[in-house]
């Protein structure tokens, strides 16, 4: 019985943590957004084409989370926007702690919009906020449109969900409609866009979305 | 520093479960397997083409792993295996008392194979022996060919990699030489088949290695 005091109190010190880098982001100006999705869902790529959308039109820095290798942050980089990485070396899920190390030395104030992925799970990062003001779900029609029904705390907790991949629906046994119904029925308020990486079809629309994020200037 | 020692403490009493499941199981000639994805790589898939491919050949059980729903176990028993479902309400893998659980009052020398689907998590699934014979990793063409690189414990860990959805290939960005390579990287000893549960393509070769698996009656 000694796990839930425990998980509570690494939940309890998340959050405060999560607090601190919430109050922390408003005093810069900076909107926050946490992206989860499940490995491979396209998280990376959507960072990318929004790289090739809004660089020079917002100021943008990136947090790349991680289990080994640097690889995305490098992506990102080559995609023209600063970065840094996290690798959390088997840990499955970012915390508020670790983004605050992230961006020690980082001028906060220099920046419109801090993107953070988060580590691709669909589970464990859920339980822990890390002072983003919007959390994105991002989904792809491969993973199949059951997964509202099966991940929900993943929508659940959610502020806007992604279909991303929707260049592959032709190929994949995958229903539109049923995924929307499913996702409501976990999140009733969620905010749904649709994308593909590949054809950067609905790529405006999100970078549109990110730009009303913009905090008016104090 | 209170979470080392409980960590060990859970992977200790995991590895004991694990190993009086292990000794169950081999007193009752079952072979046992782990199936280990991201959500929505096709396991579920799999074992709906292996129902189909192995009914009447093989005496086979299955235990379906899910955050919620019943819907796994439902899709096998429609596909007329016997199948018993774990709801885990959050938690993010399966553990070796969980499998234990899941098999009250069935009678394991009925059976020649126990094919156990996981949680869909690349990552926290792979510290948990279940007390299985064999461990597998599905993986998805549509996930992208460098995830060995980025979550090499879930292929350290494998003794067989499924490629699935090899029907996507022509129109997905995945190097299937690379991704092998990157993946022998992770582990040179790893058997790889590739699959379609679209076309049935591959479905024959993984039947023939899980029928390998049965052992001699004693």
């Amino acid at each position: 019985m000694t796990e839930i005091p425990l998980q509570k109190s690494l939940f309890g010190r998340n959050q405060a943590e999560a607090d601190s880098n919430r109050q922390r982001f408003a005093q810069a100006g900076l909107a926050v957004v946490n992206l989860l999705s499940s490995p491979g869902a396209g998280k990376t790529s959507l960072l990318e084409q929004t790289a090739a959308c809004l660089k020079g039109k917002m100021r943008i820095f990136v947090v790349e989370g991680d289990l080994e290798t640097e690889r995305d942050a490098d992506r990102i980089r080559a995609a023209g926007l600063p970065a840094r990485q996290i690798q959390t070396h088997g840990a499955c899920h970012l915390d508020a702690q670790s983004i605050d190390a992230a961006l020690a030395g980082v001028d906060l104030n220099s920046y419109d919009l801090l993107l953070i992925e988060n580590i691709g799970n669909l589970i464990c990062p859920t339980g822990f906020d890390l002072g983003e003001d919007v959390r994105v779900v991002v989904a792809s029609t491969t993973e199949g449109d059951d997964k509202p029904h099966k991940y929900p705390e993943a929508y659940h907790g959610a502020d806007v969900c992604v279909l991303n991949k929707i260049d592959l629906l032709p190929y994949v046994p995958f229903h539109v409609e049923a995924f929307l119904a499913a996702a409501r029925r976990a999140n009733p308020n969620l905010l749904f866009l649709q994308t593909s990486c590949t054809t950067g079809q609905g790529i405006d629309a999100w970078c549109e979305f990110l730009c009303k994020l913009k905090k008016p200037s104090t």
